[in-house]
Parts: structure tokens; sequence; C-alpha cells
């Protein structure tokens, strides 16, 4: 994606070319992945002007030349570098400070003499996060998807007894659609819906509020909801908080607009807290696309703003230790207005206890 | 695993303590795991005398008191590296620089100075390499599990019309069993075979071979095992082949031994390949363990040694572009003698063309 416009902040800056690498097939490196479009390792060098080179082995050249498009495909043996040597002309270079390793770093700078290294990690993120046209039909495919999964889901939740049932239901769900998990889903019934970060345990699920926190990558773009619902009964204190938080939700999805500072919608949000503002131990949201958390970063220090074509999360949880927690997120599109792309119900669902 | 010997690493070197990151729950740095058998983000201080030392956010402070044992849990706020400081003591510190990316560790210096930084990642390495008793026990009952999902597989064929059809059954099967899959299984069928990386197609299988590399991380080690299936009938040539890899990685396996170099046992392979040699395009093998590469490294050029402990692939491939692929590949632990993991058996089976 947007080559071109990261080819166009190359000139600007007078940077000759930048080099990302993607240490294997099972790893994806966002920034790799977003300008070549394929995970083979690993080795993808931007040029200021021309036709981006993909560095592949022997072994993926074939796999390559057939998946590979609008790039020029340099197989390498044994001796990387006099390839690179070749393609990172000039001497001001583009690097991604945030992946590079620091084994990598010594190796280039040792490789490439007399070469100026700077960062291009800002601007990958910052085109990354205003998400193209393409990119946001994907991305609401991925959303219908992950809703279908989840509807499937709560109508089958009485045959699951434990909360690793729910798991694997999310999740062969989500094969068996093509997708691939964009997490391990969050499944934390009882007492363990205070830890937002709980994983699935291999026991009877447990009364009271259970959160489900599940996102599904389709066509490598990531999606993320979070509903909690309800097993057996709650008291009126839960049932008050619950309707607390999705007001909340919901009016700070609202007051949404282009232009607005991040550190706002945390604000809008925690005011619709109230006094449980404290009990919100984490962010309010994070931007979405080819990695689960990218930009913008929605948190009461962030810097960054809303605008346009930016997708990201608005996830306010309440949790208190040892007791409970609940958290209600939505994928939103900041178009002219907020634009809901996650559209299963939040009413509280209430399942009988099994 | 092994903090202790690393802890004796550490003050024959007279390392202070060393430091590792971990950038989310979903993303497993291996030597942090290793040491920390967790994988809550975000920092691990592992001092050369004492416990060593957890950081973690506010969000999983609670989930980590109840999983992490026998180290201190620091719970950390908005501010990490006054925290770092008071735990980081000494002037020389140990770092992961094959892990470390180059923002942390400008940052890292920025905040400890005067300290000096040195690499620790290759003693974690080795550290590895050579298996617990513990580990032993899991990566056997990883091979045992992982046999189970093939034969189930191999059982099922004929029921199977895509690539990705008998890709979805082994990533089911593996969650079902509450596993994890180790990489995406590669189904490489017909003409595809000849690619030892290929992506499983939504597509009819193709007639040939088809490759099937699959491995499991069961308690969060790996296990890889590769099989080639024959589909419909194959030339008395292609027979000849798969029977000449088989009795190459056969004969490899038996002449295998403690003390043994890497670069013997790539020898004895295309040895026993003869004029078949220049089609195997990758390695001969690698170490397993918490990452599905890791130490030894068994290729021509490799440095490495075999030693008791140490659990591996013997893996030989030979590939001919556009036309067909044979891969074979078993998971062994070198004890006094190879000691064959995964048991699947290996003469060459015939399934029916749909």
């Amino acid at each position: 994606m947007k080559i071109k416009e990261f080819q166009k902040y190359l000139k600007k800056k007078r940077i000759s070319s930048a080099i990302f690498f993607n240490k294997g097939l099972d790893v994806i490196e966002p920034n790799f992945y977003y300008f070549a479009r394929s995970n083979f390792p690993f080795c993808l060098v931007i040029p200021s002007a021309k036709k981006p080179a993909l560095f592949v082995s022997k072994m993926d050249a074939e796999a390559a030349r057939k998946a590979v498009k609008g790039m020029r495909l340099v197989k390498v043996g044994k001796h990387f570098f006099p390839h690179l040597k070749k393609y990172a002309k000039g001497t001001k270079i583009g690097i991604d400070k945030h992946s590079l390793t620091l084994a990598m770093f010594s190796r280039l700078k040792k490789e490439l003499k007399k070469k100026r290294f700077v960062d291009v990690s800002a601007a990958c993120l910052e085109l990354r996060a205003i998400k193209t046209k393409e990119e946001i039909n994907i991305i609401k495919k991925g959303c219908r998807i992950s809703d279908e999964i989840l509807k499937s889901c709560f109508r089958n939740f009485r045959s699951f007894r434990t909360e690793q049932d729910v798991t694997s239901f999310l999740e062969t769900e989500t094969i068996k659609r093509g997708c691939e998990l964009a997490f391990k889903p969050v499944v934390a019934s009882g007492k363990h819906s205070s830890m937002p970060h709980h994983i699935p345990q291999d026991k009877k699920l447990g009364r009271g509020f259970c959160v489900i926190d599940f996102g599904i990558k389709y066509k490598s773009y990531c999606t993320d909801t979070t509903r909690t619902i309800c097993i057996g009964k709650l008291s009126k204190t839960e049932i008050k908080l619950y309707n607390l938080l999705l007001n909340a939700q919901q009016n700070t999805i609202k007051s949404i607009k282009p232009g607005m500072r991040c550190s706002e919608t945390w604000e809008t949000c925690t005011k619709n807290l109230g006094e449980y503002k404290k009990a919100m131990i984490h962010g309010l949201g994070h931007g979405v696309g080819v990695e689960i958390h990218e930009l913008p970063n929605l948190k009461q220090a962030s810097k960054d703003a809303l605008k346009e074509g930016m997708v990201f999360t608005i996830e306010p949880g309440i949790y208190f230790e040892g007791r409970f927690g609940i958290r209600i997120e939505d994928t939103i599109l900041m178009a002219k207005k907020p634009v809901l792309l996650t559209k299963i119900p939040k009413h509280l669902l209430i399942m009988r206890e099994r």
C-alpha cells in the first residue's frame, strides 16, 4: 500500500532508499508487510524512485515469483550484502528502528559503510494510520465475518462448559472461514473478568460477567470486538455498572469527529464513568490495521488526533480486582462521522447457568 | 528454565544483570519466555544473584500475581525507567541484541547512563539448545499429539478437496487438543510441492506428490514433522526419488551421535542423495524448542556440534522447479543414540484421486 506516497516522503527527506527486514514466514513485520504485501523473508528495499526490490532465499524464489507483483525479485544465496549494496545506493538510508534489531543494525553499519541511517518508522505508522478505500473495504468485510462468528458463539453458548470451549469455538470458526486470529481470544468469566488479558482456562465457566475479546485477520487486516455477557444472575449494582459503561462507550463514539484530539476522547469517556473513572486501568482504544495495535493511540497522554480514514477501537473497561470486570469494544471507522464496523448488539446478554 | 545456570554465566562474565523485553501477549520473545515462563509484556531483569524481576503493567498485575512463580513482580505505571534503574544495578548490563530493537536500545542507553551493554543472546541460545528432562518430556508429549493429528488427517484425507481443507483440518484438530500451531502448515500438492514454503490454496488438490509440513506447540514447545504423500499415480522415477530421499533421511538419522559436527550430518545426507544433492535447496534441519528454529543449525556451513539433550529436525528435501518436490522430516532427540520423537510411518502413502 501507498508505496508512491512513501517514495514521495523519501524524496522530500532526501533519503535514497529505505530497508525493511522480515525474519520469517510466520512473523509479520507490519511495515514490511504493508509495503511488500507478502511476508517472504527477508528484505525489502524501497528506493525513492523506481521499483522496490524484494530479496528472497533460493527456497522461496519460485513461490515469490508467482505471488509478488510490481517489485523486482532478487534471489539471494549465501551472500546477501553484495546484492544489498547494489540496491541501497546513495548515502542516506531509511531504517525502521522499532523493528530493526540491534544485531542487524550492527551488521548493516559494518556492511554499508559511509552511509547515514535515519529512522522512517514514524512516517510508516502515519501512512498506515489513514486507510485507503481498499483497506477500509477489507476491514469492513473482516468485521462482518467477526460479527457472524460472535453471533454464532452466543447462539451456541449453552454448549460450552469451559472458557477454553468458547475460545476453541471462536478459533475454529475463524479458521473455517479462511481467516486467522488477530490475537488469542480473551474469555474471562466470573472473577477472571477483572483481568483484561486473562488467559482462558479449562475450568467451568464462572458465574457473573464474562468478557469476550475477539478479533480476526481477514486478508491480513485485523478486527477487534469485545462483548461482556452475563452467566446466571447479576446484582443490581452490576447491572447498573454495565449500563454505565455501555452508556459511556456509546456517548464517546457519538462524540468523535475528525480533528478531535485523542486525549479528548479519553476525557469524554472517563467523564461519563464519573466515580468509576479510576477503575478504567487501560487506554480507551487503538488503531487497527495490519497490526492489532497501531496509530492512533486513544489514551490520556496521547498527542494523536482523529483523522478521516482512521480505523480504531473504542473500548472502555472497568475492573474491580478479585471481583469482576466489564469491557465493551467496537471497531470504528472515522469518516465524516463515526461509522460502527462491528455491529453485534450491545444490550446485556444473559445466559443460563449450566 | 535454567535461570541458575544463566546466573552462573552472568557471574562468570561479571555482568550484573540481564534485561529482556517482550512486546505483547501475542508475541513470544523466545529468551524472555524461556526464563520468565510467561509472556506478560514487557520486561524481565535477571540479576547475577537473587530473584529475577518481572515488570508488568497495571492491567496485567492481577493475572501476573496468579500465574508467575519465583519472581518479584513490579507493577509499572507511566514511568518504567525509574523502576528499571532500581533493579538493573551495576555497570555491565546484559542485553539480547537479536531481539532488542534499535529504538529500545537507544532509550536504554539514554536512561541507564554510564552502563556498559554486552550481548548475552549467544549464551541464551546455548542454554536453550540442551533441553532439560522437563522440556524433553513436554516435547515428547507434543510429538505424540502431533502424530495423532497427522494420522487422523491421513485417515480423513479423502474428505479434503483443497489444500486449505487439509490445513483447516490440521489447525482445528490442534486447537481441539488445547495446542497451538508452531507455524502455518504447508500443504503443497502437485506442482506446488516444489515450493518448500508454499501457502496452501483454495484450489483442488493437485495430482502427484503432496508435501505436508506440520508442527504444533504443546505447553509452548514446538514439534515439527513433514510427510510427503501421493495423490493418484506416480511415475517410476518419482517413486525412485521418494525412496532415495527416505533412505537418505533414515541413513542420516542412524549416523548421528553426540559430538558429531552438524556440517558432517549435512555431508552424510547429501552423499546419500548422490546426483540429486543440488536439488536440496535448504538446510538439513534445525533445533526446536520454544522457537521453531533454534540451535543447532544443521547446514553445510554450520559450526555447531550435536550434544546430548539436543532436539532437532532431520528434514532433507529435493525440489524440481515447476515440477514437484519431496521432503521428509522428523523431530529427533539426541540421547546416547538418536531417538525418533515423531513416529508416524514413512512408507509412501498413496491416496486415491477425487
